[in-house]
């Protein structure tokens, strides 16, 4: 008898009517002869509510009292769910991450998974039980309540599934699979059956937000294929998992974007020793996290040192450069928020040449202007303005075929 | 130094707002040198929030998932007044009922305390942090998460006084005090200074809902004074205490009420042994509590048999007895939901004669109906009809001088 690990995100388990319907597609899966245990997020808004209540009474939130707080949206989705089976006639239980064994380290709101003891699911999933488990969440050693930061319950879904050698993990959410492009902006993106596990990696950071990277690599690290499916509608949904079949697929997968996207360019830096870290290890400091740099080598022993931030991050940015650029003796700052990226991958495009060329005459005869360029193994990304993300995303889709891709 | 445990009920910490002002209430208090335990209800409705949502799904919930679900109302406002506090400097921390060392017995939804471990609440006072208890829960030796029912929350606030041997209990809500009667029904009533744990319990079984009468007992049964005041306003409340200066105090403390009230007659039953036991044992299997009962020693062998339930419990007090009937070889059975309770309490009575007579005496000369009369030794109750309530508490609180009362 096969185990399965299926997930509910917010939206699905919205109010009292869609748990109904979750409850009924679980009892489903239990029918096929499976073990079943169903990992779900807070309802709808609750996190944001609970946050939002959280900053009416301070600025500053402790993160212990605030992990408490935003744990019991998921142990409120958790026991309704529960009910829902029970009343439909499955013998059911609900488990808080603690119960469930989840153990972590001590980081709150941004907890990682030490340890998973089965113990006590087992014993329930023997007795005939579907096993709920609330998502985000787990216990530290001290047995004090730990979050994992957004998207944690798919970090749940993965780690119990690596845990209890599950078939497969099913995260079941409001998009119904991954797509070589946003849909919203290409019209002929096709939904692919599978995708590597690199090359969802690579798509997730680059702005494909089904997925959070931490979920996908427990994936990989473990072996445990990942099912990307609707839980609205029955239709097939996207297989994440090691694709085998490498040689006969097209090499590349998928075109993602993200407009959350800004640029810093210090002026006349000096180039000497030590100034990287002088510029970065503050920007560190203050948690804002640093995506391209490209620093110019120079001839004049002085160059322009360029990097990209999260837009959302700038201000926070700017205001810890600005001291730096005194202090190193550079010229001064330029900045641009108007930028977004653009990035083209699959796994078959580290051994065949030519596709960097082929992305960027696309781009060029789009005439799109290219800001900066970074590249991976298996991705290659253009930062262009915002303004013409949705014509690069079309440009790039059509010049690698992606609406002929086999689904 | 002394401790000093607080608890604030569900109006007083209804919005973000009102949880600032409970945090600088409790600072003020550990401010003259206390320890303070701070004991916190869930959010305004969020009990019956939560209650609905559950009802949403299935008309009967499993009680274990409904215990888990109802607790995240307390963990909610408990983490949000720990915020609070250390936002305006004070050190604190919350603990859920299970980290607060509160274990009970396993009858979800009404589970009784069996022992209270205060290492980790002695721990955290030692630090000089203010402890914010989770009211309401406890865990059970499964380390399963248990509630205690309606008015839970006084119950812990009271075993937690009881278990760190504090000086008092502070129970702050939305009156003001104990009053000689309903002020809302008699503007004369006063605010007593203070009342015996035996007359607070006559009165709240008798319709004073301010305290459950689980949470005066553990007081009376461990010798804690009780304070209950407003949380809103800045005044004295009315301490629940062993009162020694019984001779000097005015005989009556109070005129309750109650209009939950219902009564059952089951005519013509056969005067013989077994029968109170037919018709009262399958009451009881349903969780109906039976009030009063009356029946008149027969001569013929055969008699009326009365007993009073809650009035939301007719129905169902109904549905049990009508099969009993034919079962015994009673005649029929008449029910009146227009009922109400009125009853004077007061611990002098019970040596001193002639209250009873004077209680039916103004009655009477008020042209009230007595429909049934119960005692116990320092209260003596009138069931009347519902629309001559308001008259019997006035008539009452004027003849015994209630409105002469030293406050």
């Amino acid at each position: 008898m096969s185990l399965i690990v299926q997930k509910y995100g917010g939206t699905s388990v919205g109010d009292a009517e869609k748990i109904k319907n979750v409850a009924r597609r679980v009892i489903k899966a239990k029918a096929q002869g499976d073990k079943v245990v169903v990992i779900v997020s807070a309802m709808g808004d609750t996190t944001d509510d609970l946050l939002s209540l959280a900053h009416q009474i301070t600025s500053s939130p402790d993160e212990r009292e605030m992990d408490v707080l935003l744990s019991t949206g998921e142990a409120v989705s958790m026991t309704l769910l529960a009910m829902a089976l029970r009343s439909m006639g499955q013998e059911a239980i609900s488990l808080s991450g603690g119960q469930a064994g989840i153990h972590t380290d001590s980081v709150y709101s941004k907890a990682q998974i030490l340890r998973v003891d089965t113990k006590r699911i087992l014993k329930e999933l023997e007795q005939g039980k579907i096993v709920v488990v609330a998502g985000f969440q787990g216990i530290n050693e001290e047995m004090e309540v730990t979050t994992f930061g957004r998207g944690g319950s798919n970090i749940t879904a993965l780690a119990l599934a690596a845990a209890l050698d599950a078939s497969y993990c099913a995260i079941y959410t409001d998009v119904d699979g991954i797509y070589t492009a946003d849909p919203r902006l290409e019209p002929r993106a096709r939904k692919l059956r599978d995708i590597g596990y690199d090359e969802m990696l690579e798509m997730a950071v680059e702005g494909a937000q089904v997925m959070h990277p931490r979920a996908v690599e427990l994936g990989a690290v473990y072996g445990i294929p990942i099912l990307v499916a609707s839980s609205f509608v029955e239709a097939e949904g996207t297989w994440i998992r090691e694709v085998v079949e490498m040689e006969a697929r097209n090499k590349v997968r998928g075109v993602a974007h993200d407009i959350n996207v800004a640029k810093v360019t210090i002026l006349g830096v000096p180039d000497r020793p030590g100034i990287a870290a002088a510029v970065f290890e503050p920007l560190a400091r203050v948690a804002v996290s640093v995506d391209t740099i490209v620093q110019n080598a120079s001839v004049e022993k002085i160059t322009d040192l360029t990097f990209t931030v999260a837009r959302t991050d700038l201000a926070r940015a700017k205001r810890v450069v600005e001291p730096v650029i005194q202090e190193i003796g550079a010229k001064g700052m330029v900045t641009d928020d108007q930028l977004a990226k653009v990035s083209i991958v699959g796994t078959g495009m580290q051994n065949a040449p030519g596709y960097a060329a082929r992305m960027f005459r696309t781009l060029f005869e789009a005439g799109i202007n290219i800001e900066l360029i970074t590249t991976s193994e298996i991705r290659i990304t253009c930062i262009v303005h915002e303004s013409r993300v949705s014509d690069a995303v079309r440009a790039l889709h059509k010049a690698f075929e992606l609406e002929k891709i086999e689904p």
